[in-house]
């Protein structure tokens, strides 16, 4: 198993009217998270892509205990449970400053050739 | 059980490099969606919240088959199912203009009375 | 000139918690407003890019004389005053349900011939 | 006259078709610089709004030299040159990793009196 942190701080724009963070952000956030994630593997995202190769989203849940709130920095704990092959998974819980637990989520995404535009395996020294 | 339809021409704004509409923004896709279907039985979401009632989303998910691309005009059809409580269930299907089926998805919102912070039956009107 | 109007219904996801729509959000409005100009026009902004050209935004400002509110139908007016050459200018005027001008902006954007990454004329067609 | 920096690492939500972060995300990196811009004064805007006080923009132009890319660590910088009144005027400028300058831009805000709902001094120990 593999874990990994990361802060991100609420922006005004991610605010609705209700006073919350909108649920829709979660997901662009959760991004950010495992992003973090692959670099802290020494895997940068970007340079996956340069390579041909893309992670599109196949599956995407979440269950939310209380809303974030504006200018709150969220403590992202992002976990990698299981050995990716054509896919992987990502599991993620958000904090706020006080440490309450705000929601869950997970993600499934999978290693995709861009130029023959089918799944594939993910570079061998990621799975190393 | 209640279907509503509903057409979003998706947005330049919405795509990412991969040229696929980013998987994040369904999110704001089904809220709209949800909106039209309550407006189809005559419930105007910004007056529910002028009269104290607010409806929070307590859990999503979405299975993608295949991405959106731009300038797509989709029909995303929603269905409720189960007869509302303090909890409501709306069930998202999104087609193509070819009548692809590219992704499907899943809320639960709560009746919340703003006042008192507190779960609460959804207007009596509503059920009728 | 060529004048040319859309309505764009806002969005709960463009909120803030001031109960406005987001001062950020109008960007994406006008980008619509733009695209359903050039659509009248009988240029897809779809096709065009299929073509090779692109046209990314050089300079955007706006005014802002009153906040739009969630779940207004709004009505944005889009004007080419000028003849476009190499760069296009589209002025834009958004006004809500009662007729009350909202803001006005302007965006300036140029033609790019992608392969080359050059600034290029607009196709032929469209300037006929 | 005060400056201040912040960097902000672009997101894979914010890019575009184009392979270009989206024109209309600025929007966003400038709330972001401001409200640290204002925090490194001591002044959380925050507060500000619990306190009564809300800073809708009144103007917002870009002139736009090159495009910020995806995975990006952007440095914005932003400047206060004129003592504050009702309004207050913040310019910035995005500098890429390799220095090279992105874009200028400048925002008007307005300090508002929530509850009047009219225009008003900035708090007292913010303009010392």
């Amino acid at each position: 198993m593999y874990i990994s942190e990361v802060r991100i701080r609420t922006r005004y724009a991610e605010t609705d009217q209700m006073g919350y963070i909108y649920y829709g952000h979660y997901a662009q956030y959760f991004e950010v998270a495992r992003v973090e994630a692959l670099r802290n593997l020494g895997m940068s995202y970007k340079e996956l892509e340069l390579r041909g190769i893309m992670m599109p989203v196949i599956s995407y849940n979440i269950n939310f205990l209380k809303p974030a709130l504006y200018d709150e920095n969220l403590n992202i704990v992002t976990k990698i449970s299981e050995m990716p092959g054509v896919r992987i998974k990502f599991d993620y819980e958000t904090y706020n400053e006080k440490g309450e637990l705000l929601n869950s989520a997970s993600t499934t995404l999978v290693f995709v050739n861009k130029e023959r535009n089918k799944p594939c395996q993910p570079p061998k020294e990621f799975i190393d």
